[in-house]
């Protein structure tokens, strides 16, 4: 009997966990492997049917306990029990032969975190689509101001912001969709750590479980850590960036800045500051991530004080714990998608901004430089005199000529023109500016990311229904072997 | 004048960084740029030779100042200034048309990144081709127990034991060099975060550097923090797998278990306890692999508080702590090296604790199961009593009889050579198990991971000698074309 | 009207936790604020009255909302809506005079808080004093072999051990005690972050609601993430203490080692492995305090990513999931009690390992230079010799006299009674030594420490009950003037 | 014979940070246990005295080797080896009498962290002091705008804002001053980890080597990470506080935001942008902070892998990369207040954001829940109305006239001086509000706060004087009772 301390702390909330997100998984296991048991012949067909059908009844007729019954370590030595209820505890065991919890248990878990990750994964791939679709779309021409070091630096366009933020993110989907591949292992065979004597087929019960491949060498199997700590830290990546776009989008949002408007649908009010319209959003943007972030650093530390064994580190409470936080980092990319659809940039405000700080300076110096016959260091100086005179073209014409050593060559008009924000995007084609034409190579690799992505996601999703057919299949097939009987 | 807390705490330790760590990958951009701002004629040849022949000059009788001179920001400042003293600041001030620091210093800090992990990532390869040596080389075979939970579980190899181990870190070099795809971008062209309006060639200068590719959107290029991050998770996780292995050889050497034997090189005395023999090369293993992740996680969490703009979290200060840290790293693959080098399984005693313990009763009941014509709940139970009994065979008899309802159909004889420990490992032939046809899988498998490293490695190197052979090509023609004149 | 994902993923969440977190604080919070309103003449008694009877008449006859009504910020509005109803919304707004939702969210938060942490550590503490009572109790003095670097180095005793391990506790209670300090207080008044141009006193409302003391600087009362990110620390570094001691104890309790025997109501069986007893509830300690450990982190790690300012880090979403947390801390802190309560020493084992590895040669060469007269390198070297010849009488003696060029002058007996680990353990007297005489020194420091912890959490309940009678009595007041009128 | 790769990677490493760091340290815990070891009659006199005078006459002397002899384990080794040569192997030996490294070395390692951490906390209360003098000197009432959640909120003054940031730093200091209490502990006497038989004095020796008390339990002594985590926790949180306030100021250096001016010494410019000024001391602030928070968290995250034991964990390695990060945080203490003393609050720029974005509205409403009869809520409503219409005074009478029922009774000079943001700070007079009585109450407990870190930094000195003293002392007097032999 095991201490009531143990089973409140420890084997009560496992059931609990087993029960809510891996007895499905667990019932496909059972079906892959014993059908690959018959297929091999290491347990009778007769057996295998019977153990089959009794399988099957108890899916209509037999509910889990509420809560753990006692003297019982798991669920799955109450379905065990079960089965041996209506089948004799020792056909009832065949089921168990050539397997062991350990391989059994990180499969289950894998099968489960994978499609969590799946499903994250799409909703992931949504919200950049929803940058993405604002940088190439209608009003992504728009003109904003673009900030280093918290100063206003260059302008550029809502597109071309947009799509260095989906990009970035759009990387670290790549690695998220490619960190499913850690999970997408088969672990059946690995029994407790050195497999098994019985002759099974490891390929094949990993494939009718739609598992992409196996984990070979069975320690590994059961030791590693990579199908936890590898996505955990995709997504942790991913979370970061979140949360320093926040950071910038916050800056952005402030009202002397205000470069981006906020719809009244995502502004809160304050109870006592009637002036405040806060665009908390994006502070919850930030904190989302920051808490889905901390999930996925729990599960990355608790390695550290894990050995290179079969621990329970990979077992119930961590992963559960695990796919319950995807859900908070699925929010946080909902709230991202949201604040991206519904912030507008003040172009009017980007313009003034511009003109006030000097921000297109840069594009005057240039310009000194190629129709001007003169160094950028000279232009550099005449631009940043003109810049601290708060726009005064005298000034910029006495510095050239004190500086130059002769006139300035451009008329007040082409001054202006130059210095036109608009202008200052329109020159800058080059591969991944803001320019129409940067912005189509940009856009080009992005959506190719983007597409990778998607169609990785794709034919996971595909191969995953395929192999349910063919468990199908195989099950029915041994449930009517049975029935030739 | 800057303050000078400022210069003691800022500008002089970036200074003395940019001395130590990046003077001959500026020198390098410089090269690349230059040559291409003349091939694109936004420089006149002329002037091109003219300050390309004032670098070389430079190169042989310049001498950077001890400290960092007054009033000036940064190393940059300190060439161009020398630059002007030569040919004019004029003239000198032609080489940063186009350019920025924030896109020069970011392709100088990966370029030095780049070349750092590729030194690491020989060595971490190096260090697990150790291990795999020793589990596909001559004793691989030798016995070893092996655990789970804490607890003899199965008899397995050294060879299987070390494959695992050899496999996870396989798995995280793949990553780790993958990782430096994130690395290997040039970002010359994006100028301050726009790009600019004069018509570089942002690929020909990548190409030249020996940079892969670039990154394409401009502001992405300067704001993102995956060249950093993305190798630091990468060896941070590889670091915690030796955390993890440590912790389990710790165990495994410990006296009383006394499955692995260290030589007396390895090995520390007490200057106070006599008998003490502390193989304490696997502490400090566990430490600096310690400390290692410690410095990657500097890096990744420096990002949580820096907004999606150009900021100086991807400037030297990181960058410089973190490639002093590879060298940790590297030592901690060392140790890892030398530890799994030296030690050696002693298989008498991993024989005695397999039978002292039952641990090859797993196997009994499997025959059990085989031979006997019980399920294997049944003969795990007479296998536990006989455990239980601490290896009476009268006791595993009489218990069988009493559960199965009939006699134990195995001889004294049959029953031994069941439970012995090299037929244990010998009919876990399944792909992945400790026996030969096992271990071909997995050790194949390994190799076929490790090569796959090893050859992106060697592509890496070679395609950055071709590039270093064209850029001295095309700088040597500058220099030439100069000559013509 | 809200965006429905902002409901969704903000609003919604956040009304629930209000709903099962802090609903009843909140009212505490407007009991407190009323009462000073009247007392103070900020707002007049009849209204005070009038807005009293209508919170009681609610109390007994409204229900929250399932779920948060449209167009709705929080519980907050939905309560003043509702009180709006009964008496006028001109009359219900007067609750909310010189109050903002800033001041009194992290009053109702740090209440809520403190309560939890409360309950926790008058729960560690009784885990503390569980393994105080054995590190006193009978059976203390049972020997056990204690490790250096893994590797066994001196015999000591379980009381010894475990009065260690309690201390080390015992500190970390002390600091998490003592950082209840930093969420006792009260930030009413604060209001937004400037505090009122309304004549309050601050200090009476904080006395009312059971605070120590008010956070003085009305900025920093809304800012300040101490309330949060001390206790987090605090116990996070608590936590590790466990996770180390469950390293520990792990090995102690491998079967090979074997010092500490667990009764069978604390260990689980393998489902493939007859011989199987792995006390894994070590492994659950570590892992769940590893898991809560990851929350106190997260709470730590949010607030880098957050300006000082006021920030939602300070609200709902972070709080709650921190509170909850604590639940997973009370629990490792139970398998922790329940892991010390019920593992027993062997103390034949402790014997065994001392005699067989040469434990206690330590004293034999402190013997040799007390009364052999040679210093202690010479009788280090000696006591080597005969450890490593496996415990060789004649081998001391010869290598004895080969060292110090005379006879060692111990009779074969004397040498005995000097290597009996008994003995060890006797003549170690020494302030903190496990003799009798160092472990009282020990234990009383012990005992003191764990009743300064005790008598700080005695003293803040019984504070907790007089504020709470005073606030009753003040808000009984305040209906009852009313009734007079 | 060592194996070379540890020679390299342990050995040689670890006696370079013994010569740099801990030679002095260690030659006073030399002293101190010599003294008392002669003083108990452990060790004769003669024999005291002489091992003492070696040691005098080494000072003057001997030089460590460059680097690690061959076949010698650390420095001490090396020591004691020099110390045989000239006395003797046998009577050198003496001076490690009842002493093991493990002690030694933890002390020596308590005393270098101990003068390191009283350095730091001296520079960090030297920073906190320039905030509290600018928050409490002239200038210090000059306006400013607060923010909440990005958006501007209250007007309040310099003073209130640096004093809140003050006292939380001043409440981190309180907490690291407090945390080199675990440290200020000797474990001499806990030998290797159960004390010895020898009858030491252990509180004598650690009195002489100014160590405020012992670690009692010697298991604990050697074991405890305590005395590393808790500063390097303490720290780390004062850090967060750091990065937290560095974002504040971005924020409000920024240009568009204008609330804070810094001088040229402070501002960076670009090397493309001629208009920009960049203040990125506030980024290197954040910086720095943030690279020496990674320090404080290696060292923490470090004993999650750490079995509860003697482990190197607590010694040179982590121990000196923490005495090195130190300087990190200094500098970025000096950063912090480098940027304090050199910003200047614009005032003239927060009336402009004042008045424009309506933020003192907030007194307005109260005045008419004040003086003209109406409840908050109506307050509030007809002030968002005035506040949307961008400072319209019609709208405001017109909106109070529709929502009230009546006209508001305030004249537009009333309504002018309730809003001039002079005002609004100025009837915040409540405890911890920026007028200049509730800025007396705060600025006392600022002061209170920072006078008791000062007075425990003084307390800590001057006991250090006196037992420096006491040790030369008693120091002397073994070399001279010596002479009289």
């Amino acid at each position: 009997m095991f201490s009531p301390v143990y089973v409140k702390r420890v084997l009560g909330p496992c059931y609990d966990n087993w029960k809510r997100l891996y007895a499905d998984d667990a019932l496909a296991v059972h079906q892959a492997h014993l059908t690959c048991l018959v297929e091999r012949g290491i347990v009778e067909a007769t057996t295998g049917t019977s153990i089959a059908r009794a399988i099957v009844a108890m899916e209509s007729d037999f509910a889990w306990p509420q809560s753990i019954p006692e003297g019982v370590e798991d669920l799955y030595f109450v379905f065990e029990r079960e089965l041996g209820n209506r089948i004799g505890e020792e056909s009832a065991a065949y089921l168990h032969t050539a397997r062991s919890r350990n391989d059994m248990d990180t499969t289950v878990f894998r099968l489960a975190l994978k499609r969590s990750l799946q499903t994250l994964a799409h909703e992931v791939l949504g919200a950049i689509r929803t940058a993405q679709r604002r940088a190439a779309g209608p009003g992504s021409e728009k003109l904003m101001v673009l900030y280093t070091h918290g100063q206003p630096a260059n302008v550029s366009t809502l597109g071309h912001y947009l799509a260095a933020v989906a990009a970035d993110l759009a990387e670290g989907l790549e690695e998220l969709v490619a960190s499913i591949g850690a999970v997408d292992r088969s672990t059946m065979g690995a029994c407790a750590i050195t497999g098994s004597g019985f002759d099974l087929d490891r390929v094949r019960v990993g494939a009718l479980l739609g598992l992409d491949s196996i984990v070979t060498n069975t320690y590994q199997a059961i030791s590693s850590s990579h199908w936890l700590t590898r996505p955990a830290c995709a997504l942790e990546a991913m979370l970061c960036d979140l949360v320093r776009v926040s950071a910038d989008l916050f800056h952005k949002a402030s009202c002397e800045v205000g470069l981006l408007d906020f719809p009244d649908a995502l502004v809160q009010s304050s109870s006592i500051m009637p002036q405040k319209r806060n665009p908390v959003i994006i502070e919850h943007l930030r904190i989302q991530a920051g808490m889905a972030m901390g999930s996925c650093a729990t599960i990355r530390e608790l390695f550290r004080a894990a050995p290179y064994q079969d621990v329970n580190e990979v077992a119930d409470a961590p992963v559960s714990a695990f796919i319950d936080s995807l859900g908070t980092a699925a929010s946080a990319f909902a709230l991202f998608a949201e604040t991206v659809a519904g912030m507008e940039p003040n172009e009017a405000r980007a313009r003034e901004i511009a003109l006030r700080f000097g921000v297109t300076t840069t594009e005057l110096a240039d310009e000194m430089v190629r129709r001007a016959g003169v160094g950028f260091r000279t232009a550099h100086r005449a631009c940043a005199a003109y810049a601290r005179s708060g726009g005064d073209l005298a000034e910029l014409r006495a510095s050239f000529q004190s500086i130059a050593g002769r006139e300035l060559p451009f008329s007040d008009a082409q001054i202006a023109a130059i210095l036109d924000p608009a202008h200052f995007v329109e020159v800058r084609r080059l591969a991944g500016g803001p320019a129409p034409e940067g912005m189509a190579v940009a856009l080009a690799g992005l959506a190719e990311s983007l597409d990778r992505s998607q169609s990785a996601l794709q034919a996971m999703d595909e191969a995953g229904q395929r192999a349910k057919a063919e468990l199908s299949a195989a099950w029915n097939a041994l449930l009517d072997a049975g029935r030739d009987d």
